[in-house]
């Protein structure tokens, strides 16, 4: 499916529920095309990853956010802009690496795990992978490689969910970046 | 994935494009998983009972709505209450058939397929068909047999979205309701 901008438009605001239901139909599609979890949460990764390349040209139409001056600034963009525009949830930052190029998104709800519970043959399936994927394709398109990972997830018994963010390099602008 | 119930959550609002990008996610996986266009529209449907089935029960604690009077009322509620709550859009509803058992919910905007156009080698997918399943389902758990399906769509040319609705039924309430 291609992609025309809309511009302009008025974002709607809806309830979850509703994503929160065709996310996990994806998720379970996946789990019956793929042989295990690893690769599904591969694909998820990869889909994800091309959402947010997609996602980030609205984003930034949307927030009127200008250029980051550092990985601290970017981080409180994503969770207090970002999570709050697509997902609904101000997620906290924290647990910051000494050099500053490490910290956490600690999410007291997840919008995406509503109503889920993974099933016993599943323990290898990173239910919400797909985040990871839009916040690394959507960084990607503003210059930052970043490695985006789950280090918590209430869905698998931790008592919160954590996603852990590590910026690797700034990307030259003239490297031309893509689908994968 | 079961499914547990959250009741007194306070609904997330998001805006709707990380939705639409699943959508479509799902919808691209769709077609690449069933043979024909037809395969794929049916399994949408299915999706989309089954979450129709689920949501019904999110709706009417949220919505506070009680039992409707007759078809019309029904309409009213899916129109300025249900699209409203979980696409953030309101239909209007319109070409009523004389005998009141038949009417159209007119989308002037759907979600669904912002940034999509239809491959030609997909003339006959009815891309936002999960929305069909969806009403279907939700209206079976209150008892109401409809048939639901698209009578236009801008996104194969048409002017206008149409959603066309038949109410089929009165389905008695001792019969048991499940999972397609």
């Amino acid at each position: 499916m291609s992609r025309q901008g809309n511009r302009g438009t008025e974002g709607k605001k809806m309830n979850s529920e509703l994503f929160t239901l065709t996310y996990g139909a994806l998720v379970t599609q996946l789990c019956k095309d793929y042989e295990n979890d690893e690769e599904v949460n591969k694909q998820l990764d990869k889909m994800g990853y091309n959402m947010g390349v997609r996602l980030i040209e609205d984003f930034l139409a949307r927030s009127s956010v200008g250029r980051c001056h550092d990985f601290r600034e970017t981080a409180d963009v994503i969770a207090k802009v970002a999570f709050k525009m697509y997902l609904g949830i101000t997620p906290s930052v924290t647990n910051w690496s000494p050099a500053g190029d490490e910290f956490s998104l600690i999410l007291e709800s997840n919008p995406l795990v509503d109503f889920v519970e993974l099933p016993d043959n599943h323990n290898g399936l990173i239910y919400s992978n797909l985040l990871c994927g839009v916040l690394r394709g959507a960084l990607e398109m503003v210059q930052m490689a970043v490695d985006v990972k789950f280090a918590q997830d209430t869905l698998r018994g931790d008592n919160v969910t954590e996603i852990r963010m590590k910026f690797i390099k700034r990307i030259e602008e003239n490297i031309p970046v893509g689908d994968e």
